[in-house]
């Protein structure tokens, strides 16, 4: 029995071209990659909007999925969209366009049921919506929280507001450093830190994720995969199963921590492996778990003695 | 006891220019760390060459830390040289200069007891040196090899003659693509295997090091480092340390292999705390133990149960 969970953040229609293949307006957005991860391990609540122009099917995907449809208003206008280019190396791409649409006007509104969800997730938004989310709830166990760049830049007082009430920054490097000044990681993440969150996991891309707490670092990496199809939604698939495999747990423990950087780096090498959210329709809970697995196969190793 | 150790490669005197600092003529060359590592765990043979301008401090250096200086020629002219500079994130770099110098004519000649060396690393010199170092030697146990992209490019043929008769081979994630036309590192290493090497090592930079062979994948990362002060010589010290531990080992089990890439690593994790070889100066045991003990502690997570 997972602890409630809540995610607000976006739901979006991406058009994304890499070097083999492209996709237009299909169904994006960090609260969507989140949402549907989530729902391997139990429910979960999502706040968002769309515009007229949703499709229904998206919004029938993600309630048959288990993901609590009460916070997805529906407004006057169009749906976000972000529209991207993959570089040959599938790790680096640039924005073509990013059309707010009906997230310009957006804010956030909190059943009475959602505003007592334990496990809060604050996918990257601006942060006065973040705030606004976290003003409505009344007593979260957790409260994890993704940025970018654009609101470390333009938006810094506030978001130095939420990050005092944040208990897991996810991050990835560049953000690290521009957050802080600081080029060297660890020297990065303890500036972090005195931010706001107790935890603060630096996202690498392809050379995976390093959570920093009172314990030391942690290190995992992405897992290696063969035919990379679509890196977009990777980060929000990680942030989707690493709060996920807590609020299941319901422990903060540094040895749940751990498996949940691997269980959501697990669940974010199959979101690369096919366009949009296609590979979570298919993805089963065994399948996660041999992956896991695999994780351990990937960096096990015996005492050295010397 | 460790088994025999050759290595072939440069001694060179490096000028290295960081964000922060510079030095000038100091000691460098692959051969140059990976024998200082390897002296770490056990005697070395090096087999290279210096001009009448080489300091004759660095050859005592070498010598009074076990490294058999047999095979190090002197020969009229000057040292090879080898000036860079390094980018502000201290991972990419510029080669300024590389002059050969007696390079250009070296010809590596092997002392009768040299040619019954068990494990031999050739670092990365002309292709054609390091077959005329391979035709020498008799009966090696174990050939590592590494190379870059000046003779992938130019000395494709005679490259492909020495990865015959390689059983590590030693690269970075360009190289591999450049000797594979794979960009993806699940696809290459194949193909790099296909060209002789049961094993390939991919290094990755800060990212860490991948190695592929008939057991799978395994990856170590790079330590993370508070103070990096000069990534040179980082990946010969990693090949001194993975080498040098087989050869100490004297085994080639896939247990062995990923504790050797960890020892590996290990080592060349404090290689870029201080400029030239001058960390292994100091360096003991102990700290290289105790570093590995951490690297368990950065990865290890415990069984995932879902």
């Amino acid at each position: 029995m997972s602890a409630s969970l809540l995610v607000v953040g976006s739901v979006a229609l991406d058009s994304v071209e890499t070097p083999y293949d492209r996709r237009d307006e299909v169904l994006g957005g960090s609260a969507s990659f989140f949402s549907a991860v989530a729902t391997l391990l139990g429910p979960v609540r999502l706040v968002a909007v769309v515009g007229e122009d949703f499709p229904e099917e998206h919004v029938t995907f993600l309630r048959d999925r288990g993901v609590d449809l009460a916070g997805l208003q529906r407004a006057a206008g169009k749906t976000f969209r972000w529209s991207g280019r993959y570089l040959p190396d599938m790790v680096g791409r640039e924005t073509l366009e990013t059309q707010l649409n009906v997230f310009e006007q957006f804010e956030p509104q909190l059943t009475p049921v959602f505003r007592g969800s334990e496990f809060v997730f604050l996918a990257n938004i601006h942060p006065a919506l973040q705030l606004g989310v976290l003003d409505q709830v009344k007593r979260p166990t957790l409260v994890a929280c993704d940025t970018m760049n654009l609101w470390i830049d333009s938006q810094r007082s506030t978001l130095e507001q939420v990050l005092k009430r944040v208990d897991i920054l996810l991050i990835n490097d560049e953000e690290a450093v521009l957050l802080t000044g600081e080029r060297n990681l660890l020297k990065a993440a303890p500036k972090v830190r005195a931010l706001g969150p107790s935890r603060v996991i630096i996202k690498r891309g392809d050379a995976g994720a390093l959570l920093f707490d009172d314990h030391g670092v942690f290190w995992t990496p992405a897992f290696p995969i063969e035919s990379i199809v679509d890196p977009t939604g990777a980060g929000d698939s990680f942030a989707g199963g690493l709060v996920s495999f807590l609020a299941h747990r319901q422990e903060l423990s540094p040895v749940v921590l751990r498996q949940a950087m691997i269980y959501g780096a697990a669940v974010a090498s199959f979101c690369v492996e096919d366009f949009s959210l296609d590979r979570f329709r298919t993805l089963t809970r065994e399948e996660v778990a041999a992956r896991c697995q695999a994780f351990a196969d990937l960096v096990r190793f015996e005492d050295i003695r010397l």
